[in-house]
């Protein structure tokens, strides 16, 4: 039998309990123990229990859970275990008596925390509600317990603490968890209640984006990553050793999203990796970052396209503010925020809108000149007090600000066809409509004193008919961060790679 | 007025349709000519109706549609035109008559092919079917025709040879495309009813592999491409200068899989380029590739993530054969290939039983030998043959061809708890039950002579309580070749990476 204590169950890192489990005359010793290493040796016919299942409805039944030992607490003859399943968590209670041994109390007693465990017990109604569990209305009481992963003993970091609010920390002088620790010991970090929500969440960004964008009828494209020639003069882009040659990290999707366009795929979307070898330390720069990317072709004006991304974006804040309730809570816990606002239609305001609103609130600026990013954050409050609203799409930025691809408006020359959407103040997406014909992109490209050979391969694209066409580029973990009201990238993503950064 | 032709009209690359428009005496000149460059100047109330709407349905309507010039053919008073929209095209004809002058059939028969024109035109129901046309009852009189975009004259190669199955070209000496020529001319090679049917399968695969496993539970995560790292000894590694170190590019999303099991995520999948730098330049190769990957903790058995990797499989084979039965005839027209088939559940052999299918036809393996290509393909054969499946699973894998990583199989120390997927007689997919368990980890990496400094990462996201799990990584253009039963990869990524190519 696999399944029970065995010798062959001792390994190394398992000895203490079954120093314990070795002990004598003990009439409860085939109930619990640890399992030998799980080999794929048999295929038992057995039903675990889900703990969001562990409600009323199952109350008196024996069940099996698969969960770890969030906390233990031994009491007497007793043992009050917390079973802790990602976000969810039940009390299981060992007690000396019929199915449980005082040997069998202590081996419980003496798992340590984290261990992953097989329990069966009875699923049975609490007289008082348990706040400490998310499953408050029953607890298991335990037949049967093995350990089926046994943790190391010390832990580099606690889960309690990692979950606690900063104000309570500072306020009551108790532990939390600094950045550093959390991302070196990311596999426990990832374990909270906040980070399995905050993921699971991004998880449901993407989903939502594709999920809408192929409801418009948007294609998914794949393009590489390894690319032949630094884009726009190769300031910020990492080298990659390419067998004898150098190659390097695309810096976005850009090209190969508009050859889509001129090959006639109209409507396109790509997710994956983008490189930016900037030396930036800040809340909001990583040197690896994924983008949620869209091109598309429009029949007469690049609003068309503004339209359908600020949808998009609606459609995305809608569906997690209507599936993702439990996350949303579970993280403003921690971290208190206000919940995301928006408008239907988004709010658009022309750049002149914006400085004239800056301007009245005493900030000096030129026409022509770009919002740096605390004034970015003032017009987010201005805008939020003026039309109640989180998100808004500022267009018409100055083509002195913009790169040498986007175009002119036809109406004002010193503006451009070009626009960014922003979150609670920060930008999240930056687009454009790019200039899709050949003569005025290599006049724009000239002006800018960009070398023509260096952009051959962009420029040919153009040369076969093309349409007019506009763009957009999220940042998947600024969205995440902004929508949550975090304060730190490195909090939504999960590997986050920054100058200082490469590891785990 | 923007949308009719004008002197401002007139750029480099569009000279000649001005000069023929300039000709005096012509009562139709309103009606054609080249719009000045689209800049978003104004947002026509206009209706562009798609060419899949253009049936019977709206016979003897007036419409405007949006489309490039496939062909065009004059014929005295005539210009017959194909305009193609992706992969449809339609028959549109402009006589001398009311609406279209001399000068204006002119005009029409001189723009260069692969240009982009708005055509307003009234469907007409033909007496006999087109059948050079996918829209065969009906056919577009033209009343106006303006230039959108136009195309510069010599076309580096004809959509007409890149659609060409390779038997007629080599039968009837019609020319057809190379490869070479296909991928330096991507943005048009795109353009052909081959590619787009290719990679709009190709995004459906996407999409079916994470509706699956939407359903299914599973948790879509995020893993970094630039690693501090190379895993398993730095073999086929590419190395990126990392500020002022070296990093590299992920290999696979391995290691981060794995941390999110350990993490709780439970099932975990992801989408992304896999990066390998081997100078192997064969028809299923790539340097850079998109891996669909998957990682699962299960309770006791790895078949139940086998099981479940099947089924997602079956599902995106089902759901392209259903959604996509357009564009997999569209792409056997030209590569003619017997429909994918396959069973449920799906098959699974165990390697000794394929070595004994190998044996009876005579060919001469070890127990323990791995399997050489020409053996994989001609097990597919067989298997086929004797099942009427082209795809199975081919379990425990002898563990001496397999890392240090993979599960020891319990019953049969020379075996493993490994199996391939594959389909047509090519491997798609890779997978294993992975050792969860540090101490039997240390041991197999210290057997197979791997410093366990290198893997210290790797091995420490198992000390604190792993369940045991099992995996599966795909190659998006290598599944996509074979369920189309294509013959190079490089036919199924769209700016295809291989020790020679970097380029578009």
């Amino acid at each position: 039998m696999l399944w029970m204590p065995s010798a062959s169950a001792s390994r190394k890192s398992q000895e203490k309990p079954r120093e314990i489990m070795d002990a004598a005359e003990d009439y409860a010793k085939e109930r619990y123990g640890v399992y030998s290493m799980i080999q794929s040796q048999e295929k038992p016919d057995r039903v675990l229990v889900r703990v969001s299942d562990l409600t009323l409805h199952k109350a008196d039944e024996v069940v099996w859970v698969r969960a770890r030992v969030h906390t233990s607490r031994a009491k007497g003859k007793q043992c009050f275990l917390v079973l802790r399943q990602q976000q969810l968590n039940v009390q299981a209670l060992v007690a000396v008596g019929d199915h449980a041994s005082k040997q069998m109390v202590k081996f419980a007693a003496n798992i340590n925390k984290e261990s992953i465990v097989d329990v069966e017990g009875v699923v049975r109604k609490v007289n008082q509600k348990i706040g400490s569990c998310t499953q408050q209305d029953v607890e298991l009481h335990v037949q049967k317990i093995y350990v089926v992963s046994l943790a190391e003993p010390r832990l580099p970091l606690q889960l309690d603490d990692a979950v606690r609010p900063e104000v309570e920390g500072e306020e009551e002088g108790r532990a939390t968890v600094n950045q550093d620790t959390r991302l070196d010991n990311r596999v426990i970090d990832l374990r909270t209640s906040t980070s399995q929500a905050v993921f699971r969440l991004q998880s449901g960004i993407c989903h939502l984006f594709r999920e809408t964008l192929i409801n418009k009828g948007f294609v998914e494209i794949q393009t590489p990553k390894i690319i032949s020639a630094a884009s726009e003069g190769g300031a910020n882009v990492f080298t990659v050793s390419y067998f004898k040659n150098n190659a390097y990290l695309a810096q976005s999707p850009q090209l190969y999203k508009q050859m889509c366009i001129c090959a006639d795929f109209e409507k396109v979307f790509c997710i994956g990796p983008v490189f930016r070898a900037e030396d930036s330390n800040t809340h909001r720069h990583l040197t690896e970052f994924v983008g949620l990317d869209i091109e598309m072709a429009f029949n007469y004006h690049y609003h068309e396209v503004v339209e359908e991304i600020a949808d998009t974006l609606v459609q995305i804040f809608k569906g997690l503010q209507e599936r993702f309730q439990t996350e949303i809570q579970t993280v403003n816990k921690q971290f208190p925020c206000e919940p995301f606002k928006f408008l239907e239609p988004t709010l658009r305001l022309e750049y002149c809108e914006a400085l004239a609103m800056l301007r009245e609130a005493e900030i000096d600026m030129g026409d022509e000149e770009d919002l740096s990013t605390p004034n970015v954050k003032l017009l987010g409050c201005l805008v939020k007090e003026k039309y109640g609203t989180d998100f808004y799409i500022l267009d018409k930025y100055p083509l002195a600000v913009r790169p040498f691809y986007i175009m002119p408006d036809p109406r004002n020359p010193k503006q451009s066809n070009s626009y960014d959407m922003l979150m609670r103040g920060e930008e999240i997406l930056s687009g454009a409509q790019r200039i899709h014909d050949v003569q005025l992109l290599t006049e724009r490209a000239l002006q800018h004193g960009i070398d023509l050979e260096k952009i051959k391969a962009y420029i040919d694209s153009f040369h076969f008919g093309a349409p007019p066409h506009a763009s957009g580029g999220i940042g998947l973990e600024r969205i995440t961060m902004l929508f949550l009201g975090l304060h730190n990238v490195r909090q939504t993503s999960m590997f986050p790679r920054d100058p200082k950064r490469l590891t785990p």
